[in-house]
């Protein structure tokens, strides 16, 4: 009997960054039951450059027997022509779709060089991008409180329930000037809300997690410690969410949930808007 | 004469964060002449929430007599078969892809209630993240030289060159550990290698940018400053872009990249591989 457990070839190919072509390829390719031997070849944007991907293509064709599979996104026509010759599977990870919405509209696109992932000419977001993601630094694990009038939002919770990758991929991603304060140790016995959240208290939002999964990744850092135990997890979990009741600020557990889960969540519950695309 | 200048209603509708519908969506309609009033629905898990996204079509159907455009991915059949039913266009961004995968390969696939953003259930890939961008954080800016060996990249340039947002970004989404180092304004004069980056040379990658991008963005910061000034960037970018000519260090110019064209070009450069998808 053989097994049937396959891996197939796959290149992610663009003129860009080839960060869309990764992300839905792999995103795909999850849900075959064959593993990736995968590679990626971003800013294809010269003759040159395509022959070398064509090569690989091909070399991959002659020794596995079996065309791989392309995932891309090439705007410069000629490339994309050269490109399609090779010995592969194609998929066209934007234009499928922009082809789909020219029908249905009866409108012709018009492909832009630059794509998802570079800079306006006009540097459009890029300062405000720059600018969130330093707004938020200087205000990670409650280093500064300045300045939180131009907060967008201000995370609580205790150490390790996710505040800083929160705070950070809010920034990079969606714009917005992240706060986070740690509740700890010393505060847990007599928890109230800092004087100085009071009149920004429709920027705080909780963040809370399942006392056994905060064991478990406080021990990923310090095996042993009392401040790894469950007792101590549990203690300080309690007496925070029951501030977060007390006060009426919302919160969600992270318990399973990546940053980007988080981060929708926060957005959903609040209703903030990603200032950036 | 009327302009053309049309608006149209856009929806991203998912049951996980819809964060790659977006991204799909919003790069795809920057292709065509009209502008987006734009609706982000996720975890959209249940029939009451798929209500709430059917009416929100409807009305938007109602109110502009226009079918509004709804970049979807939805797991669950009784919920996406729901969705179809609106008045709406509709582009499922995975399973376009998926069902031409599955034709050629002549191969079903499995849908996974667990998508791109979520959290495996061994948390697989979690801890490598926070880990990366933990260490990212601890060793930005200079702050601390310890550790280096952990390292996965050392980035050098002047203030300002992208340094800070660029080790956020790869630790974020490459899962890479990255220590960056600035040189000011004191060391430019007799600029030279730090000695404990000796032994970390392969590591090293420095960034340079335009004068006058530095002076656009410094005066951002702290305009009319000698620190923004075009004859101190043009200064520190010399003597920095000579150092790394001397050392042999591999570097590139930032001017007009985002940070995912720097973190690629970087990938590129190096030969680096993302260690998180």
């Amino acid at each position: 009997m053989q097994t049937e457990v396959q891996s197939r070839d796959v290149f992610y190919v663009s003129d860009g960054t080839a960060i869309t072509c990764q992300t839905i390829g792999h995103t795909v390719l999850g849900q075959f039951p064959f593993s990736v031997n995968q590679q990626t070849f971003p800013f294809i944007e010269n003759e040159d450059k395509v022959e070398d991907v064509v090569k690989e293509i091909e070399r991959s064709y002659n020794q596995s027997g079996e065309k791989p599979l392309v995932f891309f996104s090439m705007v410069i026509p000629e490339a994309k022509q050269r490109l399609l010759t090779a010995n592969a599977l194609f998929y066209d990870v934007l234009d499928t779709m922009v082809n789909l919405v020219e029908k249905d509209l009866n409108l012709e696109a018009k492909p832009k060089l630059q794509r998802s992932h570079s800079v306006g000419k006009d540097h459009e977001g890029y300062f405000d991008r720059i600018a969130a993601i330093e707004y938020t630094l200087a205000h990670d694990d409650g280093v500064s409180l300045k300045g939180l009038e131009e907060a967008d939002l201000i995370l609580l919770g205790v150490s390790r329930s996710g505040k800083t990758p929160t705070s950070l991929y809010m920034a990079m991603q969606f714009g917005l000037r992240v706060v986070n304060y740690p509740f700890i140790d010393e505060d847990i016995a007599k928890l109230r809300l800092l004087p100085q959240f009071e009149i920004h208290r429709h920027k705080l939002f909780g963040l809370t997690i399942d006392a056994s999964r905060l064991t478990e990744i406080r021990s990923n850092r310090l095996a042993g410690s009392d401040y790894a135990s469950a007792a101590q997890c549990k203690t300080e979990l309690n007496s925070v969410e029951s501030l977060f009741r007390r006060e009426a600020i919302p919160y969600i557990n992270t318990s399973n949930m990546s940053v980007e889960e988080i981060s929708t969540r926060i957005l959903e519950r609040t209703g903030l808007k990603r200032r950036i695309f």
